[in-house]
């Protein structure tokens, strides 16, 4: 187990999952924590717990996974409107903002969420931090047509750029085609200006801020399971 | 001659051809008038006008337009800041802001816009507008992965909503491989407004407002030829 907290995880995804109810259709996230809730979901339909929930996938990852383990899938072309979306994240901050896009599938886990009537986030406690970008860079989507204009652009805010590779060698591309720019911003004091001036600048697709985004995040932690709502104090459960 | 201003369009892409020096940078605009340019660009480069000029072209079709007609061309990787870019819009406000991306080629087109240190946009006088949003509608450049829910999203901005069709059937497809919404919301009185919301959203890529790019806009009409530059007055030239 590679960050110790998976059996930990593992409760947090099955708490999340229990959200579940017959005929919801589901967004399915992209990364480690959000496996073991896809995991949970397939038990849940296979001993008949629920029946009739159908998942859009954030990837074609788990596109794959949920048909190798039974999840029925279904578009947004069928559902444009989601009951509910269970993902992981990289950082939560006080107010349930989110980093994300460690994975690289931050650009449809992003569709997916906004989408979504409610969005419930798993995470291990260490995910928890007072300031996003505290322990990770904000992941940057860019379109490889004037990546190098981008690079400059997130430079002159104030970033320290490194393109992301898929190994040693080469880029890492996302199932669109696109580049993921990890940028160094230091902890944001204003994560919402700099999600404004990402979002206006054309040739930047996506960016891992979720602000607003998440109705509850479930935290798993030695001393329990925590499930935190928006606007909500932590309260244990 | 489709629109009846063919000839003074020409006499106003010169213009702006004009401006080009040698071993300038350029970008090159995908659209009618454009052409023009880009013509009229080659011609001065066979002449012997200017030298070393190359182009960074917004679209596949503009690519091929310049080989063909022997202007050289480079890349950002290259190139990151551009000297000079020249294109065409749809309309024009009395600011200089642009409703572009009739073409299909709006992202690249204000990738290349924003990382250009000068914008020369030709038009005739038909596109001076009071208003952006007046005369066409606001192309929005779309994922296919959750296209729907931008459908709805962008009606609860107030829009009606027209997909864009590549003949009677077909949608039409970017250069990036995603679609194009045709979205109007009638004469816009908060273009900077609207475009924070459509950037904001994940999955809606890029828009048709191009606000404060153009750094000057060069207007064929009956009446001659105008230089319009950004915080100027109109000066007839």
């Amino acid at each position: 187990m590679r960050d110790g907290f998976g059996p930990l995880k593992d409760q947090a995804a099955a708490r999340a999952v229990a959200l579940v109810e017959s005929g919801m259709v589901v967004g399915l996230g992209h990364g480690t924590t959000a496996a073991h809730a896809l995991r949970r979901l397939a038990e849940r339909l296979r001993v008949g717990e629920v029946r009739d929930v159908m998942g859009v996938p954030c990837s074609r990852f788990v596109e794959a996974e949920a048909a190798r383990l039974g999840v029925p899938l279904t578009t947004f072309e069928a559902h444009p409107v989601l009951d509910l979306t269970i993902d992981g994240a990289d950082e939560v901050s006080p107010e349930l903002d989110l980093l994300k896009g460690r994975g690289g599938a931050l650009l449809r886990e992003k569709i997916v969420a906004q989408a979504s009537r409610r969005v419930a986030i798993v995470v291990d406690e260490s995910k928890l931090s007072p300031c996003l970008g505290t322990r990770r860079p904000v992941p940057v989507e860019v379109l490889p047509f004037g990546c190098c204009s981008q690079v400059r652009y997130l430079e002159s805010l104030g970033a320290r750029v490194v393109p992301r590779k898929a190994d040693g060698r080469t880029l890492f591309v996302t199932d669109q085609g696109n580049l993921i720019l990890d940028c160094d911003f230091g902890p944001l004091s204003e994560p919402r200006r700099l999600a404004d001036q990402l979002g206006a600048r054309a040739g930047i697709v996506e960016h891992g801020l979720f602000l607003g985004l998440a109705t509850e995040v479930i935290v798993a932690g030695p001393g329990g399971i925590r499930h935190l709502r928006r606007g909500g104090p932590g309260a244990p459960s």
